[in-house]
Parts: structure tokens; C-alpha cells; sequence
């Protein structure tokens, strides 16, 4: 499989980073475990925001509810404090109480490891329906593999039809993982801004592809699945040394890059944005009263906006250029954008 | 133990519903599973909106996030779509994975129960911290308490240290579950608002009892418990036809209930609303593209405004009345508000 | 001057009413007060939700803001009671204080004809900032031309460089108001919904017409103009029966048709979203406490929200479209789209 | 007049800074301009955040809209941008286009003779309706008031019956302008917060003085005026360092106050509350890409939310112990607090 870009397809204007994923950001790894049956294609994906213990020393986060149809878990704790003090983890819609348990078990254990007893602790889980290829019911996925994920998290990270991804359907087309980063300068200093995406929404009619209206055409090859209830969930990570208001600023623009790829945010698809910086970590326990921060000042924020409209698109368009075509649950067949389109116009 | 009116303490001007629960308002049932050992003093409370089935028949919704230092669940949801599919369960903070898990298999049995394959759900779950008495990090409350507690589920259910409100602790005193409802007209027609607190936040020298600042005087006699971080968890149930937008507003006026019992809404005591109405039930496979619904006008709010700063205010003072001294995990004692004032005061 | 679809530029799926204008909801009308001076490229308009007094008997409305960079007046009343009962004025960011005066004036005005002594009204007023060709600080925007404007109000509209748009630059060109219009059918019946929208955003290079991203070709013909503040304000009009929260979610597409002309959101560009459904008006004084309302089931939105998103993108469009090159205060000339690439690609 | 402490009525456990009032913050000043006349009670009162121009310096700032029936303007921005950069005006709800205009007016003015051609400007402006003792429709409040009140500003400044507090009711009772401070320690620092409220809400049997339920026997004996429209505007000023989303947490505590004074939050009372901090100045043009700033610690906040709480409840009380019996447009009289029961309890 190929990303986007070895299509020549560039999306924007700002340069990548060197892997062009969200792990581009110092510190960020991102891990999966699949479970990749007949019956299930489901799995989970986490998202570690630093390698110290987050919990320990918070990030500033936000979160962005750009369509609330979705079960996401941990957002208003995020909102309140502005601080994220987990791995984020995502997963399939049913499963998330299970993932929930998970990471309150694993940071728990972590903790104590390291001499903190804690009785409190906010998971941000994150989930999309992947019922057309998996056969979700069953909620198959725990404490096993969302500890195998965190041990599998790496920077060079797998795309596509992997962990989270596994069963996922992206404009009536296989859809999964996908990432890309933007790096770029503001004032002497150059900063790194990575999108990662589990995609899950949208109709075949609507696909755009770096601009050009191929869903009609590829409608056309491919009989369309049973309806499902979708979701994206875009996860930003950066290290600009910005508020938590900011940043949910920025969060707000990864809707640009949805939309660029053809969605127009449909009811049943709970599109949902969260996002830290590693900038500023916020110890648990301050020795001072005061922190010393430095924050970016707000018309700075211009690149950083652009950054996440271009790594949203182009995450997306690599969730679906790196997923293969899958059989699933019932049967159930979902093409892949390569089979259909991207193999044929451009060997 | 006695409630808090029959100290001769009346809250407000409005009357109450018969039972003064939020289980006056009419297909209202609330449950109770407690784990009460040595070790563990927590539990889940269920809240089933309705008798039939709620997802099939989802009830009009809002919540309300006062203080957003908490882990609740599905509230996103509920915020965009303004409808509730599930009975709200209450538990402690280290416990909502497994209680979340717990409800998407219950739903998912009863909706196969009644001819429909779900695929997705989402469970409303609440929580407090009950560390101070509980041995929380065990998360001892899972599918079987959460079968137990909807078993449970009754018009007459208890208060004080039950359920969910088996180890919290409000005011520096034994807190839990505590509830009231007023009755009240509006134009022709009589309507009922209920609330139920799960209490577990605020210091006792901030404690005030129907307008009479007995804190100071209480904090004299009892030594303060090890600083927990706390939470308030506030159900409104109503039969008021009321839009979402409505009903939000009305969550909104629980704030000045907890706001009179001293509460200046600390930093780290998640303080959440929740509310429903049993009125214009939304079908979840309409046969028709329109719905024909009864929505009060706006000015007539005013009575429900009220009914809801009185009842929620009645609530804590009832989970304080009817939870008794109590002794938890690593012998910490918290003393009741009958043994230290009310029983003195008022024989 | 043509219209973008006379070009053979076709937005989206969905049919456009008679007018493609926001004017095809039936009661919708239109007005502008231009103040076409060598120093004042400024004005009004005006949108009439309904013909009969909107104080009266009241529209339900939303707002939302996208990127609130922006003076806009009323939405936080808009907000909470669900409710528009004023004309919406469009203007530029200094007149808003002006213009509100207008309004106030000239509903109190209405109202005493009408037999209503009022003594509280809450106009809604936007705002974009016109300075790169209009001099803003002589703010020369009143009740004279508040009231032309009213007088003015027709369903044929003038687009362009008319009213409110006489002076906005939108990607470096000559923006100003604009529309566009969806007709479609929701099970029996037939519902329309319209945009209009007055551009002052957004930077050449960024354009996209159709999903042709020409902004690059055409930034090299233009010098760029000073850098201004921008905005945009979109209004929606519709006939579907829904309740203030399903309109709010309607009005968040919008900006789907924004990203898809190329806007990334910029830092300094108020974006905001007004709308307001002529379904189901709500009488101030109502004689009954309850009102009968019919209401759109949730899942038939879907449709809406493409009409929204189609609009708000062709009603940009227009925008550009219509206006003609103009030269402003300090002699900046702002080109038009129609002469630096339009009529040269489609003669 | 004397004011609510001087009866012996202490609020709260923080002690107040030496003025008692919002002044105490240091670089605050509060001037008003009244109209008074027989058919005019009315006027404007400005809050100067600082005695530099706050446009080219701008403070950290927020805003919480606890009741949106309101008409309170620039609060979009405030909440965009976490800043404040006008002095803030409180006026009667049908003067604020004129007060805004006014503001932009004078703010172009002192940026030009400070040598900054600014094109936009961010106005925030406050309303009540005072129109039972005023004739409002009038609009008498413009230019010139708006001046006067900016160039009486002192740190002493009036309360009760005073600018934008002339013709205001509370609890039936006449309201006004009042203010109250706490001065606290926060490690080894020592920290200000300040409250100011413009009141004219309540209604007179839910008054509480100081925790004693008096408003039922204080109903008895007035007659209760005409039902108004009402309102309470809340102003928080602080020099402790913190974010807006933290200055957005201290200004929800504000409701706690209102609350123990007796408000349910009432339907029609537009309950705004704006806040800003003098510490960590947001230069308008600033040299470099990133600010050095200090916050505090999340925790560390706990003292400001009581202060914050308690400022308000101490504000409201001295808005009604300041104000005189008033006798208004159409002769509406209302009466005073000191009349009806401060003076005679406790001569």
C-alpha cells in the first residue's frame, strides 16, 4: 500500500514532517492491537502523548465536539482543567466502557510503580461504529489489548485497517488509520503539528480527493453498504506553546480538512476533535503556587490553524489509501480506494 | 432516621409530590445495589426513566455541566441529540468502565428481548469519589450490581448511605443518596419535578440547613475527614412538556439548590445535572417525518425554575438526614448530621 | 453580472428554489442601504424573517459561532431562548452600535403602530469589517439608512457590492452579499432552505471554485491588498419544522460550504452562523401555556444539512460572482473574480 | 446610607481589601453618569480595567452567561480571544447600542492621540431594564454620558442609586450599584478579587440578608411594583494570574453569591457575569512570537472561588443598603431596604 502522497497527491501548502504522522511531535507514539477475525474486525489504538507518566505531569489539552452524535469518554474533565493526564485510546463504539476500565487498571499500575497512590483518573476514550465489518455485539476487546497496544506503541506506526481501525468505513470505502504532520516556523522557532484520524464517516457521492470530485465516479463501481452510524475522531497533537483555548481553536480547523475530503458532517457520524500540546506540562503536584508558561501569541496561531486543516485532510486520505479491501462480519465486503481508483488512474 | 421536613425543616414554598422523590414523577423507578463490607462502601444507583423500553422510546434530555471535574458519561450525546436511550447510573469514579459496560449488555439483552438488534448505545453514567470510606481502586461494582440494582428498582427506594451512596461523604458529614419533588400547577394542568443527588462534595463549615449557617458550629465537634475530591451528581426527572433547551435551563436552577446548602461549587467536586422529562417520548423508528409535540411556553418556567432550586436543595439535606455515622476502609469514621445536630437539636 | 451557476458552475446535489436565494422561504425578503461614496463603500441590509411583526410572534432561531473573532449583537439571547424577534441587520464592525440603535427604534416604532408598548427588544446585528475600502471610523451608518433599508426589502435582491457588501474583499477579491437556495423533499412535503451570506474572507490563494482550486492561478494576477480583519456572516432561512437545537446543528454545516470556497477558518475572520426557521412561530403573549408544535424527526436532518452546506458554498460564490471591481478609500482597488478570471475562462 | 457591614452583617469568611469595593484592585476605577429626572432614572457606569489604554494592552478576560435572556454585547470576542480591550459599560437595556457606539467613539479617539489608527474595536457593554422607574424608551443615555461617566471614574466610587443602578429594583426592593472585595493569600503572595453588580432582579419574599430568610416578612409590607424584566450584571477584577478558562471558572462561583441572596435565577432575569485579571497584559502588537506569562496552580484556586462568592453576595447587599426609597416615572415608588427593614432591625 501507498500513502497519499506517493500518488502525487499534496495536499496544502505546509511542508511534513519526516515520517508525516502525528508521531512527528517529540515524545507522541502511537500503538494497536487488531483482533482481525471472520467475525471481528474491531481493535483498539492509543495514542501515548508523552513517555513520562501523563497523569503525573498533565498536558494542556482540548477537546472539540464538532457533531455529538458519539459515546467519547473523558471530554468534559478535558474541557474543565484543560489537561490531559492519559493515553488516549480508540476504539469501537460497544467497547468502550471496557477500554475505559482498561486504562483506569493500567494508570493505576503505572502509578503505583512509581510511588503515587491514586484513587482518581480521567481515560479520554474515543469510538467509532465499525458494525458493517464487526461483529460488535461482542465487544471483544479489554484489558489484554489495550495493555498490547501501549506495548506496541511506536513512531513508525501502522495505517489503515489496524487496531481501531480494523473494521472502519470511510465514504463507502475501507477506512481505518490514517496520520500526516506539518512542520513549520513562527518567529525563529520551528514546531511540529500531526493529525491522527480513525475514519468512519461519509458517503462514496461525496469523496474528494486533493480536490477532485471522484465520489460520483467511484460510486458507481461499488454497490453501496448497508447504512451504518459513523464517526470520525481526529486526535491533533503538537508541541506550540499554546493556552488549552487555543488549542481548541485549532481543534475547530481540523473540521476544514473533513470537509475538504467530502463530508459535510451527516447527522449519524459524531465527529469528534481532541488535541494537546507537550508544551507546558502541568505537574500534579506543583511545589508553587505559580507555573511559568509561555504561550504563543494569538495571531501566531494562523500557521497552527492551516497545519490542522492540511494534516486533517491528508490523515484521512491516508486512512484510506492504506487500508486494504475487507471482508467482514456477514460477509459484508468493503473496497478500498486503491482497488477502485487509486490503482487504476495512476500506476 | 427521619427526613429532613419531619424535623419541622421545610424547604421552599412549593409543595411536595406524595412520596417527595423524584419517583413522584409517574413511570419513575430507582434502584439500589450496595456493596457494604469492611473494605468497600459503594455501590450503584439506577435511575430507569421510564418502564418500557427507553431506547426504543428515548425521552427528551439535557445535562448540565456546573463543574466539569468529573469522568460522567454519554452526556455529549444527550447535549447534541436532547434525548436519553438508557435508565442514568450512578457508582464511583474508578467504577464507570464497568457500569458503562454493564448497561450496553443490559440494553442489548432487553432490546434483543423485544425483537430489536442494536448496534449502538449510550449509557448515561454518573459518578462520585468515595475514597474517603471505600476501597475504591478495587472496583468491586460491576454487571451483576448493575442487574441487581434495575431488580431493584422501586417508587419507595431508600435514602442516605445506599447504593451509590453507600461510602460518599457531603459537608465533611455522611452523605449518599437523597431526593425530593415538588407538585404544582401550572395553567389547567398539575405537573411533577423530582430531583436525586448523589452528595459527596463540600466542607462543614460551609454546611447550611434550611437558610441556618450550622457549620461553624458542627465543624467544633468533629474532626475533619482526610480532603477527598468530591462530587455532586444531580437527577431531575419531570413530567413538564419541556423542549431539551427547556429542560437545560431548569438543570441549571439545581445550582442554586446546592448553592443553599453551602456549596461555593469547589475546584475539584465534579458538579453535574442531569434531567429528563417523561413527556413527548421520541420515537426511535418514527414512522413519520414529523412529530407533533406540547411545549410550554417559556414564561411559564418561572414555577419549574423554582420547583428545581427547592427540590435539589431538599435532596442533600435528606441524604445528609437519612445516612448514618459510618465507618470505611482504613477505619475512617465520618459522623452522621443526625448524630451531631439534628437528633440534638430537635428530639 | 452572472451568477456562478450561469457559468455552468453547479454546487452540490440538490435543487435551488425559483430565485436561488434565501428569499425562496416564503416570507423572506431582503433590503440594502449602500453608501457608495469615494471615501464610504459601506452600507446595510437587512433580513426580513417574516411580514408580520417578528416581536410579536417570534421565530425559532440559533446562532452559532464558528470563529468568534467578531462583534456580532443578540446571540446570547438567541441562544438561550430559541428565538429571533427582530429584522437581522447586516453592517460594518463599527456601525453595529448604530444600527442596533436602529433597530430598537424602529421596532418600538412598529410595535406602538401596532397597539404593543414594549420595553425590551433584543436586535440581532453582524458585522464584517469593510476598511480596506470603506473609512470605518466615520461609521456613516444610521437610522436613516436602517429604515431604507426595511423599505427596500424585496425577494429579488441585489447581490454584490450592494448593502452590508458594498466594501468587503473576500480571498483578495471583491466579495459582498451573496445567496443560494435548496428545495427538497422530506418524506410528503416540500421544504426550502436558503443562505445568504455577506464574505470578507479569506486569502487568493486559497480559493476554490467548484472544487477547482484556483486561488494560486489567480493570486498571481493580483497584487495582494493590505491585510484586513475580516468576517463572515452567514444567514439561514428555512421553512423545516425544527426545534432551536436542530437548527443550531443546520447551521454548523454552513461552514462546510465555507471550507469547501477554501476558508480555513483564519484567526482574524468572525465567523458567524444565524438562522432562523419560519415553521412554528411563538406568540409573545400566549394565551395558553402550551404550545402545539410540529417537529422534524431527528434522522431526516441529513438532508438539511447538505442544503446548508450547498448554500452557504454557492451563496459565496454568488458573492464573488456579482461584485464588480472597485476602487475605495486611499485608492485601494479591490479586483473582481468575474474580471480576473471568469469571463476570461468562460466566455 | 450605610453600607451592609456597617449593620453588623459580615458575609463570608474572607476578609475585604481596605475600600471594600472592586477598586481594591489595583488600576481599577469605576465612574458613573447619572440621569435623573422625573421621568429618567437612569445612567451609564464604566469600569476602567486599567489607566493605560486596555486596547493596546489588553487584559486576560472572560465571560459566563449564567441567564442569556440579556442583551450584553462583545462577549463573542471576549470568549474567542480570552480578552478584554475596552473599559466595560453598564447601561439600561435600550441605551447599549448607543453606549457602544459611544465606546468606539472614544476608545478611536485615544488610540489616534496615542498614535494607533485602529479600524476595530471590541466594546463590551451591559444592560438592565430599569424601566419600571424609568422611562426607557427614551433612550437617554449617549455620547456625552458615556464621557461624564468615564471622567468621574474614581476608585472611590458611588453605590446604590448611581449611574446604571439609578432606576434599578432588586428583590422589589430599589437596587443600584454596589460592590464589595476580598484580599486573600495564596502562598506567599497576596491577591485581590473584586465584585461589582448592577441588580435588578428577585423577587422580594425570596430575600435573604446575610442567611436570614427576611424577604417574606419584608413582602408584607410593600406592595409589589409592576413585574419587570430584570437582570443582574455581574463584574469580577482580579490581579490574581489567571487563564481565561480559570477566570471563566471564578466568574461561574458569582452565582453562588446571587444565589444566597435569594435569586432562583428567574426566567427573565439576563444573569451575565464578566470578568478580567490585571495580571499578564496581552500586548496588541507584540514583538516576539511568545509571552512569558505566570498562572496558578488549578488547585490553588479554591480561595478565589470563595472570594469570588462571597464578593458578589456582599455586592448585591450593598447595591440594596446603598439605594434610597425612589420614586420614578409614572410615579412607580419603590421602596429602600434601609426603610423597610435595615433601619428599623437596628437603629
Amino acid at each position: 500500500m501507498k500513502r497519499i502522497r506517493e500518488y502525487g497527491i499534496i495536499i496544502g501548502n505546509l511542508a511534513p514532517g519526516p515520517l508525516n504522522k502525528i508521531t512527528d511531535v517529540e515524545g507522541v507514539l502511537v500503538g494497536h492491537a487488531t483482533k482481525n477475525t471472520r467475525d471481528h474486525k474491531t481493535g483498539v489504538t492509543v495514542i501515548m502523548p508523552c513517555q513520562d507518566n501523563p497523569f503525573l505531569r498533565k498536558l494542556v489539552a482540548a477537546a472539540y465536539v464538532h457533531n455529538g452524535f458519539g459515546k467519547s469518554q473523558g471530554l468534559i474533565q478535558v474541557e474543565e482543567l484543560g489537561t490531559l493526564e492519559t493515553p488516549i485510546a480508540l476504539t469501537n463504539t460497544l467497547n468502550i466502557g471496557k477500554v475505559h476500565d482498561a486504562l483506569v487498571d493500567l494508570m493505576l499500575e503505572r502509578c503505583r510503580k512509581e510511588g503515587a497512590e491514586i484513587t482518581s483518573i480521567n481515560p479520554v476514550v474515543g469510538e467509532c461504529n465499525d458494525s458493517v465489518l464487526n461483529k460488535i455485539c461482542d465487544r471483544v476487546v479489554g484489558l489484554e489489548e489495550v495493555r498490547a497496544a501501549l506495548e506496541d506503541a511506536t513512531s513508525d506506526f501502522e495505517e489503515g485497517a489496524a487496531g481501531a481501525g480494523c473494521g472502519t468505513v470511510c465514504y463507502g470505502l475501507k477506512g481505518g488509520i490514517g496520520s500526516s504532520s506539518r512542520r513549520f516556523q513562527i518567529g525563529e522557532e520551528t514546531y511540529t503539528l500531526g493529525a491522527m484520524v480513525q475514519s468512519n464517516f461519509g458517503s462514496t457521492e461525496n469523496l474528494m480527493v486533493g480536490g477532485l470530485a471522484v465520489g460520483k465516479e467511484i460510486a458507481r463501481l461499488t454497490e453501496p453498504t448497508a447504512l451504518d452510524r459513523g464517526s470520525v475522531m481526529t486526535i491533533i497533537a503538537t508541541d506550540l506553546p499554546v493556552s488549552d483555548r487555543q488549542l481548541k481553536r485549532i481543534l475547530k480547523r481540523a473540521g476544514v480538512g473533513l470537509s475538504r475530503t467530502g463530508s459535510y458532517m451527516g447527522h449519524g457520524s459524531g465527529d469528534i476533535m481532541i488535541g494537546f500540546t507537550t508544551a507546558n506540562r502541568i505537574p500534579e503536584q506543583a511545589e508553587k503556587e505559580l507555573l511559568s508558561v509561555r504561550i504563543l501569541k494569538e495571531s501566531a496561531l494562523e500557521t497552527a490553524f492551516m497545519a490542522a486543516a492540511e494534516a486533517t485532510e491528508e490523515a484521512v486520505l491516508n486512512s484510506l489509501a492504506m487500508a486494504k479491501t475487507t471482508t467482514g462480519h456477514k460477509g459484508n465486503v468493503v473496497h478500498s480506494l486503491t482497488d477502485l481508483w487509486l490503482s487504476k488512474e495512476r500506476i
